[in-house]
Protein backbone atom coordinates (compact mmCIF):
# COMPACT_ATOMS: atom_id res chain seq x y z
CA UNK A 1 0.00 0.00 0.00
CA UNK A 2 1.03 3.57 -0.76
CA UNK A 3 1.69 5.96 2.19
CA UNK A 4 -1.18 6.11 4.23
CA UNK A 5 -3.52 9.15 3.81
CA UNK A 6 -6.33 10.19 6.16
CA UNK A 7 -9.13 11.93 4.05
CA UNK A 8 -9.54 15.43 3.90
CA UNK A 9 -13.15 15.34 4.69
CA UNK A 10 -11.49 13.67 8.32
CA UNK A 11 -9.05 16.07 8.48
CA UNK A 12 -10.87 19.04 7.93
CA UNK A 13 -13.55 17.91 10.98
CA UNK A 14 -10.80 16.70 13.21
CA UNK A 15 -8.02 17.11 15.52
CA UNK A 16 -5.25 14.87 14.71
CA UNK A 17 -4.31 13.20 18.05
CA UNK A 18 -1.78 10.44 17.14
CA UNK A 19 -1.52 6.68 16.30
CA UNK A 20 -2.19 3.55 18.11
CA UNK A 21 -1.24 0.51 17.12
CA UNK A 22 -3.25 -0.11 14.09
CA UNK A 23 -5.71 3.11 14.03
CA UNK A 24 -5.09 6.77 13.35
CA UNK A 25 -6.39 8.92 16.19
CA UNK A 26 -8.80 11.90 15.57
CA UNK A 27 -11.05 13.99 18.14
CA UNK A 28 -14.17 15.68 16.16
CA UNK A 29 -13.56 19.68 16.40
CA UNK A 30 -17.33 19.70 18.12
CA UNK A 31 -16.62 19.45 21.78
CA UNK A 32 -20.26 19.06 22.54
CA UNK A 33 -19.63 15.73 22.90
CA UNK A 34 -16.38 13.62 23.57
CA UNK A 35 -16.28 11.95 19.54
CA UNK A 36 -13.52 10.21 18.66
CA UNK A 37 -13.15 8.75 15.05
CA UNK A 38 -10.37 6.01 14.64
CA UNK A 39 -8.56 5.23 11.22
CA UNK A 40 -7.64 2.01 10.92
CA UNK A 41 -4.59 1.66 8.35
CA UNK A 42 -6.19 0.09 5.37
CA UNK A 43 -7.73 0.44 2.27
CA UNK A 44 -10.62 -2.20 3.14
CA UNK A 45 -13.74 0.68 3.53
CA UNK A 46 -16.35 -1.69 5.69
CA UNK A 47 -15.16 -2.74 8.95
CA UNK A 48 -17.03 -6.17 8.64
CA UNK A 49 -14.92 -6.99 5.48
CA UNK A 50 -11.84 -6.54 7.37
CA UNK A 51 -9.43 -9.61 8.60
CA UNK A 52 -10.79 -10.93 11.59
CA UNK A 53 -7.34 -10.58 13.11
CA UNK A 54 -7.50 -6.54 12.28
CA UNK A 55 -11.04 -5.77 12.85
CA UNK A 56 -10.25 -7.62 16.39
CA UNK A 57 -7.42 -4.95 17.15
CA UNK A 58 -9.43 -2.13 15.73
CA UNK A 59 -12.20 -2.97 18.03
CA UNK A 60 -9.64 -3.22 21.12
CA UNK A 61 -8.48 -0.21 19.86
CA UNK A 62 -11.77 1.15 20.04
CA UNK A 63 -12.55 -0.29 23.06
CA UNK A 64 -9.58 1.39 25.11
CA UNK A 65 -11.21 5.07 23.83
CA UNK A 66 -14.16 4.23 25.02
CA UNK A 67 -12.60 2.92 28.56
CA UNK A 68 -11.06 6.80 28.03
CA UNK A 69 -14.60 8.15 27.50
CA UNK A 70 -16.46 6.79 30.56
CA UNK A 71 -13.79 6.57 33.03
CA UNK A 72 -11.83 9.77 32.36
CA UNK A 73 -14.68 12.07 30.77
CA UNK A 74 -17.79 10.13 32.88
CA UNK A 75 -19.96 9.70 30.47
CA UNK A 76 -22.06 6.56 31.18
CA UNK A 77 -23.13 5.25 27.81
CA UNK A 78 -20.72 4.70 24.13
CA UNK A 79 -22.20 5.13 21.35
CA UNK A 80 -20.50 2.87 18.12
CA UNK A 81 -20.67 3.19 14.21
CA UNK A 82 -19.06 2.46 11.51
CA UNK A 83 -21.06 4.36 8.24
CA UNK A 84 -18.96 5.77 5.62
CA UNK A 85 -21.76 6.65 3.48
CA UNK A 86 -20.23 10.30 2.93
CA UNK A 87 -16.11 9.68 3.23
CA UNK A 88 -15.60 6.22 2.19
CA UNK A 89 -12.20 5.55 3.78
CA UNK A 90 -12.90 3.14 6.78
CA UNK A 91 -13.39 5.05 9.90
CA UNK A 92 -14.32 4.26 13.56
CA UNK A 93 -17.15 6.73 15.86
CA UNK A 94 -16.35 6.32 19.05
CA UNK A 95 -18.68 9.12 21.14
CA UNK A 96 -19.54 9.38 25.00
CA UNK A 97 -23.14 10.02 25.39
CA UNK A 98 -25.61 11.28 28.97
CA UNK A 99 -29.26 11.50 28.97
CA UNK A 100 -28.55 15.26 29.91
CA UNK A 101 -26.60 15.78 26.59
CA UNK A 102 -27.95 17.79 23.96
CA UNK A 103 -28.70 14.87 21.39
CA UNK A 104 -30.21 12.58 23.91
CA UNK A 105 -31.73 9.56 22.88
CA UNK A 106 -30.99 10.66 19.03
CA UNK A 107 -27.91 9.23 17.38
CA UNK A 108 -25.36 12.38 16.65
CA UNK A 109 -25.13 11.53 13.31
CA UNK A 110 -27.37 14.22 11.45
CA UNK A 111 -29.02 15.26 14.65
CA UNK A 112 -26.31 17.30 16.44
CA UNK A 113 -26.69 20.82 15.61
CA UNK A 114 -25.19 22.35 18.89
CA UNK A 115 -21.76 23.04 18.06
CA UNK A 116 -18.86 24.24 20.26
CA UNK A 117 -15.10 24.55 19.77
CA UNK A 118 -12.04 22.93 21.89
CA UNK A 119 -8.90 25.18 23.32
CA UNK A 120 -6.02 24.19 21.95
CA UNK A 121 -5.12 23.52 25.71
CA UNK A 122 -8.01 21.20 26.01
CA UNK A 123 -6.95 19.06 22.91
CA UNK A 124 -3.18 19.05 24.06
CA UNK A 125 -4.58 17.71 27.73
CA UNK A 126 -6.59 15.63 25.72
CA UNK A 127 -3.44 13.69 23.89
CA UNK A 128 -1.26 13.62 26.90
CA UNK A 129 -3.74 11.92 28.43
CA UNK A 130 -4.33 9.29 25.61
CA UNK A 131 -0.43 9.38 25.57
CA UNK A 132 -0.46 7.43 29.36
CA UNK A 133 -3.85 6.01 29.07
CA UNK A 134 -3.54 4.34 25.47
CA UNK A 135 -0.09 4.65 24.93
CA UNK A 136 -0.66 6.48 22.02
CA UNK A 137 1.91 8.09 19.83
CA UNK A 138 2.19 11.50 18.54
CA UNK A 139 3.09 12.20 15.06
CA UNK A 140 5.78 14.68 15.17
CA UNK B 1 -27.48 -14.86 34.05
CA UNK B 2 -31.42 -15.89 34.27
CA UNK B 3 -33.09 -17.12 31.35
CA UNK B 4 -32.43 -14.74 28.24
CA UNK B 5 -35.17 -12.74 27.08
CA UNK B 6 -34.74 -10.33 23.93
CA UNK B 7 -36.31 -6.90 25.01
CA UNK B 8 -39.26 -6.56 24.32
CA UNK B 9 -39.48 -3.08 21.70
CA UNK B 10 -36.88 -5.14 19.43
CA UNK B 11 -39.28 -7.81 19.32
CA UNK B 12 -42.16 -5.28 18.69
CA UNK B 13 -39.70 -3.89 16.02
CA UNK B 14 -38.65 -6.91 14.01
CA UNK B 15 -38.86 -10.16 12.81
CA UNK B 16 -37.31 -13.21 15.07
CA UNK B 17 -35.04 -15.37 12.63
CA UNK B 18 -32.87 -17.42 14.78
CA UNK B 19 -29.93 -17.75 16.87
CA UNK B 20 -26.24 -17.77 15.73
CA UNK B 21 -23.58 -19.16 18.08
CA UNK B 22 -23.56 -15.83 20.19
CA UNK B 23 -26.10 -13.71 18.77
CA UNK B 24 -29.52 -14.05 18.76
CA UNK B 25 -30.85 -12.86 15.14
CA UNK B 26 -33.88 -10.25 14.42
CA UNK B 27 -34.92 -8.62 11.10
CA UNK B 28 -36.19 -5.12 11.64
CA UNK B 29 -39.54 -5.04 10.03
CA UNK B 30 -39.30 -2.32 7.39
CA UNK B 31 -38.05 -4.11 4.32
CA UNK B 32 -37.08 -0.67 3.04
CA UNK B 33 -33.43 -2.09 3.41
CA UNK B 34 -31.97 -5.34 4.49
CA UNK B 35 -31.65 -4.76 8.40
CA UNK B 36 -30.34 -7.35 10.48
CA UNK B 37 -29.86 -6.74 14.16
CA UNK B 38 -27.69 -9.06 16.25
CA UNK B 39 -28.52 -9.76 19.98
CA UNK B 40 -25.47 -10.81 21.72
CA UNK B 41 -26.59 -13.26 24.94
CA UNK B 42 -25.21 -11.10 27.18
CA UNK B 43 -26.25 -8.87 30.12
CA UNK B 44 -23.08 -5.98 29.45
CA UNK B 45 -25.10 -3.05 27.23
CA UNK B 46 -22.02 -1.68 25.48
CA UNK B 47 -20.28 -3.52 22.83
CA UNK B 48 -16.93 -1.69 23.83
CA UNK B 49 -17.04 -3.46 27.20
CA UNK B 50 -17.61 -6.94 26.77
CA UNK B 51 -14.52 -9.29 27.05
CA UNK B 52 -12.26 -9.26 23.55
CA UNK B 53 -13.35 -12.95 23.32
CA UNK B 54 -16.81 -12.49 23.51
CA UNK B 55 -16.75 -9.06 21.12
CA UNK B 56 -14.45 -10.78 18.59
CA UNK B 57 -17.32 -13.42 18.55
CA UNK B 58 -19.85 -11.16 18.26
CA UNK B 59 -17.94 -8.83 15.48
CA UNK B 60 -17.19 -12.49 13.32
CA UNK B 61 -21.13 -12.93 13.22
CA UNK B 62 -22.13 -9.41 12.28
CA UNK B 63 -19.37 -10.01 9.52
CA UNK B 64 -21.05 -13.28 8.17
CA UNK B 65 -24.69 -11.46 7.76
CA UNK B 66 -22.96 -8.56 6.87
CA UNK B 67 -21.29 -11.19 3.46
CA UNK B 68 -25.17 -12.71 3.06
CA UNK B 69 -26.05 -8.76 2.20
CA UNK B 70 -23.67 -7.75 -0.09
CA UNK B 71 -23.21 -11.39 -1.48
CA UNK B 72 -27.58 -12.27 -1.71
CA UNK B 73 -28.98 -9.02 -1.23
CA UNK B 74 -26.31 -6.74 -3.53
CA UNK B 75 -25.87 -4.37 -1.56
CA UNK B 76 -22.51 -2.71 -1.42
CA UNK B 77 -22.14 -0.86 1.38
CA UNK B 78 -22.81 -1.98 4.80
CA UNK B 79 -23.88 0.54 8.15
CA UNK B 80 -23.16 -0.90 11.33
CA UNK B 81 -23.54 0.49 14.53
CA UNK B 82 -24.14 -0.04 18.73
CA UNK B 83 -26.23 2.49 19.57
CA UNK B 84 -28.67 1.73 22.69
CA UNK B 85 -30.12 4.96 23.94
CA UNK B 86 -33.31 3.74 23.53
CA UNK B 87 -33.21 -0.05 24.33
CA UNK B 88 -30.63 -0.46 26.62
CA UNK B 89 -29.97 -4.17 25.82
CA UNK B 90 -26.78 -4.71 23.91
CA UNK B 91 -27.56 -4.80 19.75
CA UNK B 92 -25.91 -4.69 16.96
CA UNK B 93 -27.27 -3.09 13.50
CA UNK B 94 -26.04 -4.90 10.44
CA UNK B 95 -27.67 -2.22 7.41
CA UNK B 96 -27.20 -2.79 3.72
CA UNK B 97 -27.13 0.32 1.99
CA UNK B 98 -26.52 1.81 -2.25
CA UNK B 99 -26.63 5.05 -3.64
CA UNK B 100 -29.96 4.52 -4.71
CA UNK B 101 -31.99 3.43 -1.38
CA UNK B 102 -34.39 5.97 -0.16
CA UNK B 103 -32.31 7.18 2.70
CA UNK B 104 -28.97 7.46 1.54
CA UNK B 105 -26.49 8.94 2.26
CA UNK B 106 -27.94 9.75 5.84
CA UNK B 107 -27.85 6.96 8.68
CA UNK B 108 -30.38 5.43 8.82
CA UNK B 109 -31.25 5.50 12.26
CA UNK B 110 -34.18 8.98 12.78
CA UNK B 111 -33.74 9.42 8.92
CA UNK B 112 -35.92 6.25 7.28
CA UNK B 113 -39.08 7.36 7.13
CA UNK B 114 -40.42 5.15 4.07
CA UNK B 115 -41.52 1.84 5.67
CA UNK B 116 -42.68 -1.31 3.75
CA UNK B 117 -43.55 -5.17 5.31
CA UNK B 118 -42.03 -7.91 4.32
CA UNK B 119 -44.54 -10.99 3.39
CA UNK B 120 -44.68 -14.05 5.44
CA UNK B 121 -42.58 -15.89 2.60
CA UNK B 122 -40.05 -13.83 2.31
CA UNK B 123 -38.81 -13.77 5.95
CA UNK B 124 -39.21 -17.85 5.58
CA UNK B 125 -36.72 -17.58 2.61
CA UNK B 126 -34.22 -15.08 4.57
CA UNK B 127 -34.33 -17.84 7.54
CA UNK B 128 -33.65 -20.38 5.25
CA UNK B 129 -31.04 -18.49 4.17
CA UNK B 130 -29.31 -18.11 6.70
CA UNK B 131 -29.60 -21.63 8.06
CA UNK B 132 -27.68 -22.43 5.05
CA UNK B 133 -25.20 -19.59 4.82
CA UNK B 134 -24.69 -18.50 8.41
CA UNK B 135 -25.53 -22.26 10.26
CA UNK B 136 -28.44 -19.96 12.08
CA UNK B 137 -30.35 -22.13 14.28
CA UNK B 138 -34.22 -21.79 14.05
CA UNK B 139 -35.31 -21.81 17.46
CA UNK B 140 -38.90 -24.05 17.65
Amino acid sequence: MARFEIHSQLLADCHRLGQLQFCHLLLNKNATLPWFILVPQTDVTDLLELADEQRNTAMREAATIAQVIKRRFGYGKINFAAIGNVVPQLHLHVVGRAPDDPCWPAPIWGNLTVSREYLAERVAEIRQLLVRDCSLKVES
